[in-house]
């Protein structure tokens, strides 16, 4: 039983239904029907206009995502715990061409006005220093934290205050919405958001991210950029039907609220173990190593994440009597 | 009808059922037992132990075997038609951080040894001049010509001689070994080749190619690379059986023979017209604007490819009542 | 007696002067009075306001130059015995990150409305092309010689309908503007031009060309690309004061006229041999190796350029007799 | 009276006159005898044979040494307060193409063997995190402390046994060599480092740093990059004839002793409120705004470098009168 990554998840069979349902001649690249109808679907979704690109993978989406907010010589400002400073080998900077990472604090993966603040106004104003040009957090955070639309709202003013762009890493951006229960708008455009990682991998799909720009010129070179890096995939209308296949009857929230539920039956068998509050479907718990081998012993595989920390995710998929399953091993610790 | 190109055409039956049956839990990114066994499969395939990476497009395939084999400061001599040069907004460019291309001539967009040299000689050999490292070419070629093993294998002793890489866009190769009628083996490692962007797209896969290294100290940092263009998809496993489907019973072999055969029902009826042989899947033909005109107002879809100029690509699902007809409109201009 | 280069020519004893004048103690990089002065100096002498940078190297100024006009997914026409095509060993694309040159022809290395308007428009349109975004000339060419102000028009006004910007590589601008006569404007901003590398190195100057963008909207993140660059040198006075060296009293000019009247006399003693017309300091001859040997034997030291061609360069400060010399020389062969 | 930066200081005027005795013809770029006399001469002053290339700026020089010490898919370690990290714009990552640094802790601006391996082991080694390739320290660092030796070697040791190149940052390196009276090879090769980016402008030069590699096969293809970055300046013996100069007589030394000297009349006046120790040219003291602002009403020019912090740059060339003068007035704060 599972519990490394809702990246090893299987896909929605209504995802491989419409991946048949797409397979006929049409258009290449993005110029097909399916494809052309991303930026309504998601117009729809978000009440507002919005451009839409499908991406294979939540990597080239957040990195496309930042090229298009900062320069090479410039920076951004994430959390020190986040997915594009540790966990894309570099692809922000090879995207951007050389930006930098600035890394700010926070609980839970969390940045805030305050420690947003005192990162940047630790970087002095000159020709010899990087300077800021954006700042982007991850809703879901790494740690399986949500940030509300106040919280959002916040870092959105401080980013427009100072002029830089806002990019939101949405790699579970349907389990923050699931555990919110906002509009989608409320917590990325309406709080600031001026692009968006939507993603689908992790949520039932195969091979398809949405990329979503709340400003369309912000779209700039994007198209240039996602050619050149090689994601205009040839046949686009397989990734595009995956993404409406999820976005068909809000089976993208569905499938997060199953995930985020699972997850609360864990965490409740957690308990003072919880090192982060469970809003989405990860946990993070203290163990000794002893009590890790001992839910191994039993057939629970996980990541260890730090010392005497280890980490769960839970996918939408998982059958429920393997949760509660693990839920009284944990408990029974 | 669509004769515009094979990325238009459907996706094998044979795959779809293969995306199926890999619908269930397993290890993210490559660490699945599919993507585990690629390198088996095309070892097999190719009679010798290579190294196997799936891409989801075959720009990322070509650009991150160019990466490769030329540092920044060198160039990859490759045709003045090439796809590399012509069709990937700078694809190579981008993964090399900015290696150029040196062009070279040759009929139907291939290379020689003599047309190689003429331009590798011309870059006198000092450090104000960006000195060649690697050659690539497309097989079959972008004008639908196949380069034979003993003209791959001069091209390789040409490369081996200077002490360069030898890559192979084999983005139609399917064809090209279709055409031949040769093992996989004698027109790629045997030949010289060190690096071969296998395509499965254009032939029955959906966002699979795959990336084929002869020499295994080739792959270097591939894999890192890979990785930082957002090209290490989180659900490997959905890329490799999608290559596996069109390897096993030599699928990818039999779509292409259909393919070919296919075109050359075309080339028949278009005769003279014809500027460059029909090796493989594609034709292009002298065509004024009227008689091109008078082809689609019967249905008949293409790209006009330069002036009195057309192209048509055949794909291995057409239907042959459909050649049929577009033979015999040909045949009435 | 050295023919190669007019980059192995002495500095004037003003610019000697000048650096011991400069030498106390100043604000660091680029905030001292004189390289505060700059901008001022080429004002006048452009007859517009002007931002002036000092660069060490005319590589250096043409790659920045570049930059500032085209993004990394893009591309820009030049003349294929363009020096940032042959000599600068990729800098333009380590600078632009990765954009490409597009290559154009004419006579004596000089682009014409025809052969431009011919490179671009075989570049269709599209996101799979890389898409032009400026042209660079050089002026006098790398064969020597000189664009008109109408000639340089003539394409300013083709990159101005396309939307693209317009650089001039000057490294022996002074030398093209000695033999035209005309104002400075004349040749640059009046002819459309948006940014210049005004070269001071091979006229006189020791390590200081000066960077000149007519529209300051273009000085965009030039500073930031120098800086970063590791061209914003901690004593940038002494590169200004050079500068300011020769602008003083037009001895820039009056160099340049030195270096060409002595072209001039060789000149005429070449004759028929002459492959390009020669307005500037620099001759290309044909010449048998035999030839070559029998002027080398004398102590005549130059570059042969291709088969049977050799380069003569003639720096401002070479001994008139050494010229006179060297005009029998050739003129007895 | 500045006490801003020694990088406003002048040059000494034995490099004057090594310019003026230079000015005549001799071959371009760095192939005169000057140039060819570096390793020469570097050899003898570091006991072991090296590669020598001149540089025009010390952030080209480190950006030079990190590239050909890190791929751009990986990163190097420096200390938080790091030149390379905080006041080279980028550098780093623009040679590197998009490499990071990792930043690790240190009194003093000093990494040890305890900070350094506590932020390398913090990344988990996989293909999904930047792996480090290389340690770069700074020597005196950037709040003027010195590495002994062993503190040099011990980091040199670190560095060996992961496979990593290390490189020295020596901007300051002469005022670290006088403060340790070692030779010069005790605190660079024999402790260690692979690279060494040898500061000459800030102790009496005009623009130009010294490249030194103790491997030689570390060159790699510097000469490759430092042409593309346009620092292959066209005249190299003005560069090279700076540096002979300085070595001649252990001037650089005697400058760095004088420099030293003279911080430490003024260290004695800062008393308690100096925040680091004084070993090399560099003061920084806790202060008020309001006795800043007495000093400054006196004449006295220097840096705020934080809150109730300030900074003091001591120049080799500095009036005795004037450091008597300061260190009074600090006294009598």
């Amino acid at each position: 039983m599972r519990f490394f990554s809702d990246n090893a998840a299987s896909v929605h069979p209504a995802v491989l239904e419409a991946l048949a349902a797409a397979n006929h001649v049409d258009t290449a690249y993005d110029g097909d029907a399916l494809s052309k109808s991303l930026d309504a679907a998601f117009s729809e979704l978000f009440e507002t206009p919005v451009t839409a690109l499908w991406i294979a993978s939540g990597t080239a989406a957040n990195a496309l995502a930042l090229a298009s907010l900062c320069p090479p010589h410039g920076s951004i400002l994430c959390h020190r715990d986040a997915h594009i400073q540790n966990d894309e080998c570099g692809a922000p900077e090879f995207y951007t061409h050389g930006a930098k990472l600035l890394l700010g604090e926070g609980e839970g993966a969390k940045l805030n006005p305050v420690t947003a603040a005192a990162a940047l106004d630790a970087v002095a104003n000159d020709v010899h220093r990087v300077q800021p040009h954006a700042i982007s957090i991850t809703n879901a955070t790494e740690y399986g934290c949500v940030y509300t639309p106040d919280e959002v709202g916040a870092l959105g003013a401080l980013a427009r205050a100072r002029g830089f762009g806002f990019h939101m890493d949405g790699a579970r951006f349907a389990n923050a919405v699931a555990h919110l229960g906002c509009s989608p708008a409320d917590v990325t455009w309406r709080a600031g958001v001026d692009i968006l990682s939507f993603g689908f991998v992790k949520n039932g799909g195969m091979s398809a991210e949405a990329l979503i720009f709340f400003k369309p010129e912000l779209v700039g070179a994007t198209h240039q950029r996602r050619k050149r890096a090689g994601h205009l995939l040839s046949k686009g209308r397989y990734l595009a039907t995956q993404i409406l296949a999820l976005l068909e009857g809000d089976r993208w929230l569905a499938n997060a609220h199953l995930a985020n539920a699972k997850a609360q039956v864990l965490a409740i068998a957690a308990g003072t173990r919880l090192l982060h509050p469970v809003h989405a479907n990860e946990l993070f718990l203290r163990m000794t190593p002893d009590e890790g081998a001992k839910l191994r012993a039993q057939g629970f595989d996980f990541y260890d994440w730090a010392e005497r920390e280890v980490r769960f995710v839970v996918s939408w998929d998982q059958d429920d009597r393997d949760i509660a399953k693990f839920a009284a091993a944990i408990a029974a610790l």
